[in-house]
């Protein structure tokens, strides 16, 4: 089985690759894994074929599509801030390619004579909301972004749909969470405080929170997020029923929760390395954000979460801490 | 005020203009009236400047967008049906364009050191919903479009409401619902009969019904399509809120109903001359569409549509039937 990773040198896509090599694939441990990205980290894990290159050059999504891969994960993006303040970048990366993608494989497809038709699974992201919300977000509430990220995920949800509608590919799209504990530095996301708080204490360092106590949101750890991805390679798409965008599982809570776990996990003085540091701007962006869902379809079609923030925390000592 | 009409050669684009000409936009009455589209009926509105060409062709988008337009009106599209049937076209035509007009506006915001931030008013489409729905679907229903078609709109949707959001165009998109009757001669789309059954009997002529009795769809005349179109250009678009989408007010009504409104205007012999030829490839079609709304943004946003379907059918002989 052939498996293409886009976004393979990323946090997420090493993981995955991470677990592909272990694991195999839903059962299947013959795979020939190519993984794709701008860059890889030193550590970077042994796939079969790691091809460095960018996914918007010309060309590129063509020949990774001419391998024909009987799974793709597309996982290649930018992030939100990234996009906010570099918008020709943000359409370049996280749009165009997208759809140079999927025609290139819809070429291949025709190509083979309708016999080669690649399962997708595409990374999309709660950011395809915005407010007002109601308590928990259900699986027929609307894509209203507020972010271009969260437009351009948007818009790549609706071609994979399409294409997969025709037949071209059989995709869908995943709406992470927001993934938590991230391993690694903290960078400039308006959401990074979240691992933050929790990564930083149990390193032994101080951590700022710019936000209040009950701020709650959607978190999902990156163990679940591989999880995501696998079980939706594997899935039988005609259960989903023509809407090829899923709202995935997580775990709400508040961050006086999350900072109740901590205590739980390693005690008063991890906690007392947090800071608080109100910040009105990460404040305003935050209070835009998803803070709960109801993601019923995506349980039916057997998705599973971390049970709840404790473990969360459980998977970064037991993933990332101890392999540091 | 300069006013750029895309897809203006069409049916509701030629009422756009007539109604332009004689009445003005929203009280504004000097008008410079840019009409595009690949080509125009023989008796079309003498706007002040008739173009021929093809939005998809390279430097169109940009010629227009130089004519720094105070009010755009979106019109230019191809069917739903043409656009399942051709996917290269549907993609070429409905989306691609948009995303150049954008970047064409864009570039003039830009260059006018971000004074120019032209009204742009998108004619979406019921199509951006699947099934299964609501008794009514509400504004806040996720858009899951089972058509090329549907899914091209709700891609430019969701462009314009970033490009909206970032201030390089101040753009909506309504979401019409089947304008009904549409004069002139029947087409091949699926939805084609709702207009025939009144039309045809109307001119003395036979009328064939795909579809049972029971069928319900959500309809508008093409004076509420004009309507909407010059409310939306006069919106203060504040009140949107950031979605930038809307759903219009209608006519839900079944298709004996729709029977019924002919009969109190035209009587028991233009009834008469509704054939029951069922057709299950377009009962198919039609089942999967939007049957009833609860479009309340839009009401309170002041948009109107007619206030049943008898006077949907008052509107094609005041309008249409009187004047041919």
């Amino acid at each position: 089985m052939k498996i293409l990773i886009l976004g393979g040198g990323g946090m997420v896509g090493q993981k995955l690759a991470h677990h592909l090599l272990a694991q195999g694939l839903n059962g299947q441990k013959d795979l020939h894994i190519i993984s794709h990205d701008i860059g890889f980290p030193p550590n970077a894990a042994p796939v079969t074929d790691a091809r460095t290159g960018n996914l918007a050059d010309p060309g590129v999504p063509q020949a990774l599509a001419g391998e024909r891969p009987d799974v793709i994960f597309h996982l290649a993006s930018i992030v939100s801030g990234e996009a906010e303040t570099n918008f020709d970048l943000g359409w370049n990366v996280n749009m165009h390619p997208t759809w140079a993608l999927l025609e290139a494989l819809r070429a291949q497809h025709e190509a083979s004579g309708g016999t080669y038709r690649p399962r997708l699974v595409f990374t999309s992201s709660i950011a395809v909301f915005g407010g007002p919300y109601p308590d928990k977000i259900s699986d027929d509430f609307l894509s209203a972004p507020q972010t271009s990220y969260g437009a351009q995920k948007t818009i790549c949800e609706a071609m994979i749909s399409d294409f997969s509608r025709k037949g071209f590919v059989d995709g869908l799209s995943i709406r992470l969470p927001t993934i938590c504990v991230r391993p690694g530095k903290a960078n400039l996301a308006a959401s990074s405080f979240f691992s933050g708080i929790i990564r930083e204490p149990l390193n032994g360092k101080p951590a700022i929170l710019p936000v209040p106590d009950d701020v709650r949101h959607w978190h999902a750890s990156p163990r679940s997020a591989v999880g995501f991805l696998t079980h939706a390679a594997g899935l039988d798409t005609n259960a989903l029923q023509g809407r090829r965008a899923l709202n995935l599982p997580g775990v709400s809570c508040t961050v006086a929760e999350q900072i109740e776990a901590l205590r739980d996990v390693a005690g008063n003085d991890a906690v007392a390395l947090i800071e608080r540091r109100p910040d009105p701007a990460i404040q305003k962006i935050v209070s835009g954000w998803p803070r709960d869902f109801a993601p019923q379809r995506a349980l039916d079609l057997g998705f599973r979460a971390d049970a709840d923030f404790r473990s969360i925390v459980q998977v970064y000592i037991d993933d990332d801490l101890s392999a540091a």
